[in-house]
């Protein structure tokens, strides 16, 4: 937000605010997995990567759904959280010379990416309820636990597999 | 990091570089928090940050220590996800023009910052535990309990005051 944004008076303003974050949250999250996928080897790491790009676009339809819902047409507004999340991300990944560290290192980045998408769609809920849009909380709820269960997926993929590798 | 940094080549050299990232958040952490803490109205928040400012400066010995424990000395690299999470609380506490929606922008920034830490703590212990370095894991989860607590405080003050008093 900025000088040109809307000024925030009421829980609603700041839940369509966050919507228009995660809404351009997730279209940055659609353009970085393929990069990741391009770049990581391990094979159960690139095909979590590849399931959680299709399920993103799903989740942007899910926003999408949830504007409309709440008489909004969809939009983006930056989120510097998650392009700060995303520069150290191609950092680090541009940075780790070693194919299997590079995986460590992708792995990790992509749990950083679920946990902001869980604490901001926990909160978006949160406000849902309060608001009284338990119907707008509801296909939220769908997407974080895809998240949380994306974030599982990764951590049993780095235990079982790319930490042990990367060593 | 950038061009002056160092290359990342082993599953040590990240673990370190991590490591060394969650040192400036921390630092980052301790110079947000008094702003937060002025900011906000609802006494129990203003006491929830007040309390996690201290459990902060601990955070930070403790990384101290896990680097001492691992021969290096302490070192903070420049941490973009941090550095947008807390642009981005900045800018929602700006654009906030009530007190109560103000204290719910701020706790959901709060929560952001806390699922940050939760998820780079979480990957840091897998890392040492990976490294054979057990008695640093149980150092760094010390501080990963800590921030897990105070994650489910802020959202119990959330669902209990902060939110029901912002509609």
């Amino acid at each position: 937000m900025g000088l040109l944004s809307k000024p925030i008076k009421t829980l609603d303003d700041l839940f369509v605010h966050t919507l228009q974050d995660m809404y351009y949250a997730e279209q940055k999250i659609t353009k970085a997995l393929p990069k990741m996928i391009e770049k990581v080897t391990d094979p159960q790491l690139k095909q979590g990567f590849q399931t959680h790009l299709g399920e993103t676009k799903n989740q942007l339809k899910r926003l999408e759904q949830v504007f409309q819902m709440h008489g909004e047409s969809p939009k983006a507004v930056t989120c510097p959280a998650i392009d700060g999340i995303i520069e150290e991300a191609d950092e680090i990944m541009s940075d780790a010379s070693d194919p299997e560290v590079l995986d460590a290192a992708a792995l990790a980045a992509a749990q950083a990416v679920e946990h902001y998408e869980i604490t901001r769609y926990g909160t978006l809920i949160a406000w849902a309820r309060q608001l009284g849009r338990d119907d707008c909380a509801s296909v939220l709820q769908q997407t974080l636990d895809q998240e949380k269960a994306t974030d599982l997926k990764l951590t049993q993929i780095a235990e079982a597999r790319v930490n042990r590798l990367a060593v």
